[in-house]
């Protein structure tokens, strides 16, 4: 190994441990934490953020970055020292290019418009946030600006939690979606009674529940002596090293859904982390390539795993036992039809599978014509609840139950919302593509049974880490782009069946 | 505030931040981290403590203090800013002196020694580690004469632990100690049979355990909404800001003292840090002025208070109602005669309040005879264990019993153990002053009520920080140095009352 090389990997490496402290003093904030510790940590924060930033964005880090590719111009493509250089050049190219006057403006900016945020949505006030966002839109257009962009702007955006994404993609996925979704949503909506989710609303104890959540996902291959489960107010996933990952859940004594589906959910988050090939440990690329795939690992073992008729085969009767008052009379197929219940709703946290894709498709919408100057600030409450009309057939009564729902946009974060879709559709391609390379698959679930299905997650997405972005590893994982007919066949086939639509 | 000044402030603070996010590393290992973890926790806590030697020994920080000092010397000695230079100057000299690579050797020759010792102590087999403990030895003298001192070269390594403190101090110290407390322990020893504290030996559950030591510290006025309690193999207290300050404790199930008194002893550790002055929050002038200072806190509260009669004639009812079937027919003087049983024994974590100075007081005394080359290492285990016998009236049957059952040398803490001693002392020392000037004290303990107690020494001791170094400290709280004299009254009143001696 050339001595740039070395060196490079040994700043990265720097650079890696305190971004990954950084991450283990969010997880004690939202996990650990008194209360009087909020200030201090604010520092703590802040002193390490910058830290890292300025070791990354050094001058010697570029310098470095020449001549390590001098070094290693020969090797292959796929080798790690090749994916290094090129993932390293990438990161330190972006965040060069936004001056720290910027960013430290946007800081200042949404850590301000968050507080008033929350005041306009718990007030349906919505004039009080528009100056807020009218001048986070502003900043994140000068953002987009620095990075640059050759089709379109909010592609620049995207790019910070999609590499290679462009909005151009993300249209043709929606507009696959689009024709075919609405009409689903609208039959199902109309025929909303067939199914009763009422099984799901008794008294469960939370420890109960926990220890069933628990066994599920030790099932599916979560491993706690390189992780762990705690209780946050709102659940997430994190990381400190792929021997290191934990998720955190929250409990609803009255409704079995936000614990078990989040368990699953952020535990196909962790298993990704944990399955991050062991000879990237440490450096700038271990971790999830994007948020999308991420999104697609908790996906698949949340929703095509955990909601599925097989899975529950198995974990039906054990979870009788958990909770024999509640579940012991009720039958597996009222469960399964409990948990797959559809209804079109006004907030998206709480949407299911079938409509979660067209609050992402109304927001992706409004987003790229606030960034494009065709939406005013001061329109989006009415394009919004036009567009909630058209796709989801109803219209939120207030605000806040409407424009105001989300945190993002009062933290800067626009482009984000595409890569929950992302997930969603991912999620479908990589089962399908995993199935038929593995019939024994269905089978195994319904005698929970998930090793081969892991397995074929492990060599196809996780063991990469970040040494590909998303449209090549998703090539490479299943021969083809992202696209939405794997996930509208799944949801064609599940629903009709279940709504007989 | 001058510009030199409120550079200096902020660098420094940005040093305090960067030390206490290692402190929450170093908590989070050893309380919350998944066994997987270890291996990447290591290098977090690598980079982050070079991070934080960098930023303090640059020659940017001399240079500041050099301006800063001239912006304010005018400053009155007790101000904060005129403390925070004294501070700030001593602790970058001194930080300055050691080489980078003999901080190094020191670190790679304790990191190795430590597996050496845990084998060598596990097989009683000191010849093993023998070669580690002379290395160390060697090692620990240069760093003393990079440090420099006047009289004596254990003064440059106990100043590492307790600023100010000279070896002739420790010398007169114990010498004061020795003639009294060794008769008294002989004495005692003689009539061991006179407690039975078998009460204590009982199953506790440790839940209700916990339950009982937290309504306890609670009402000394440990404050949970700056602080917390987990469990640790090794009990400690720690903290990331006066308000994030957390205390660990183990628990037996067959044995009440080790959570009971272990959190007590915590607690004094937790509310010295968390009556740190507010204004002093966030920079170098933050937390406890030395190691013996804090253990005075720790013991205080423990022992002075934990163990006396007053404070389980409010308590002892309350904890009946906690464990009616193991004490509920204990009376109160049976109780406080166990939990202030004395017995000489081999091992210094174990040992009561009286026969605890004369552990420290062999290992002090070996430790000089080490460094100034008046004990060769290899004629330590006979040296040990004729010290033993002297002082204990025992001579342990094993290495393992004996001289190898600390972990403090191998890992290169020499001029370490007096610290323990000079908390004991002074915690008795304190007491007395405070009963002197608050006359009601000892009825208010009666009452479970300690405001009056914690007040004074908040405004004594805590809320100074490290404002002052401890024989400075010492004499503005009591009007005198450090002295044996109120710890010797306090055991001959407490033991020969409970031993009839």
């Amino acid at each position: 190994m050339g001595d740039a090389l070395t060196a490079l990997k040994s700043r990265l490496a720097d650079v890696t441990s305190l971004s990954q402290i950084n991450a283990l003093l969010e997880w004690d904030l939202q996990t650990q934490m008194p209360p009087g510790g909020a200030e201090a940590r604010a520092r703590h924060m802040s002193v390490q953020s910058k830290l890292v930033h300025e070791m990354f964005t050094a001058d010697e880090t570029g310098r470095l970055i020449e001549a390590a590719s001098a070094e290693v111009s020969g090797a292959d493509y796929d080798s790690d020292d090749a994916s290094l250089l090129r993932v390293a050049r990438r990161d330190y190219e972006r965040e060069r290019k936004v001056p720290a006057d910027l960013v430290a403006e946007v800081t200042r900016t949404t850590t301000l418009a968050h507080d008033i945020w929350a005041k306009a949505r718990a007030n349906n006030d919505f004039k009080s946030f528009m100056p807020s966002l009218q001048r986070i839109i502003e900043l994140k257009i000068r953002v987009a600006e620095c990075y640059g962009y050759t089709d379109h702007i909010y592609d620049a955006l995207l790019d910070t939690y999609e590499p290679g994404l462009k909005t151009a993609d993300v249209t043709a996925m929606f507009a696959g979606l689009r024709t075919e979704l609405v009409p689903l949503v609208r039959a199902i909506g109309e025929r909303v009674d067939a199914v009763d989710d009422s099984v799901l609303h008794q008294d469960f104890d939370p420890e109960r529940q926990r220890q069933f959540a628990e066994l599920v996902i030790r099932r599916f291959g979560y491993d706690f002596s390189r992780g762990r489960q705690d209780r946050a107010v709102h659940p997430f996933a994190t990381n400190f090293s792929r021997n290191d990952v934990r998720i955190t859940t929250r409990f609803d004594p009255r409704w079995l859904n936000p614990a078990l589906f989040g368990t699953l959910h952020e535990a196909g988050h962790g298993m990704y982390e944990q399955g991050i090939g062991e000879e990237l440990e440490g450096n700038i690329l271990a971790g999830g390539t994007s948020l999308g795939v991420h999104e697609s690992q908790s996906r698949l073992w949340e929703n095509l795993i955990g909601r599925s008729r097989g899975f529950w085969t198995f974990f039906f009767p054990i979870l009788q036992t958990y909770f024999p008052d509640q579940l012991g009379r009720v039958d597996l197929e009222t469960f399964y039809r409990a948990i797959n219940r559809v209804k079109p709703s006004f907030i998206r946290v709480e949407a299911d599978e079938a409509t979660y894709n067209l609050h992402i498709m109304m927001r992706f919408e409004l987003e790229v014509d606030l960034l494009a100057g065709q939406l005013k600030v001061k329109d989006l409450p009415d394009a919004w609840n036009a567009r909630s009309q058209t796709y989801l057939g109803i219209v939120p009564p207030t605000d806040t139950l409407g424009v105001l729902q989300d945190v993002h946009w009062s933290s800067g974060l626009i482009g984000y919302f595409p890569t929950y879709s992302i997930g969603n559709l991912l999620s479908a391609q990589l089962f399908e593509k995993a199935v038929e390379q593995n019939p024994t698959i269905p089978e195994e679930i319904r005698r929970g049974e998930f090793a081969t299905l892991l397995h074929w997650l492990r060599e196809n997405i996780h063991k990469h880490g970040r040494k590909y972005e998303p449209p090549e590893l998703i090539r490479r994982a299943t021969g083809e782009p992202l696209q939405s007919r794997s996930y509208m066949r799944y949801l064609k086939s599940k629903y009709g069946e279940i709504y007989g639509v």
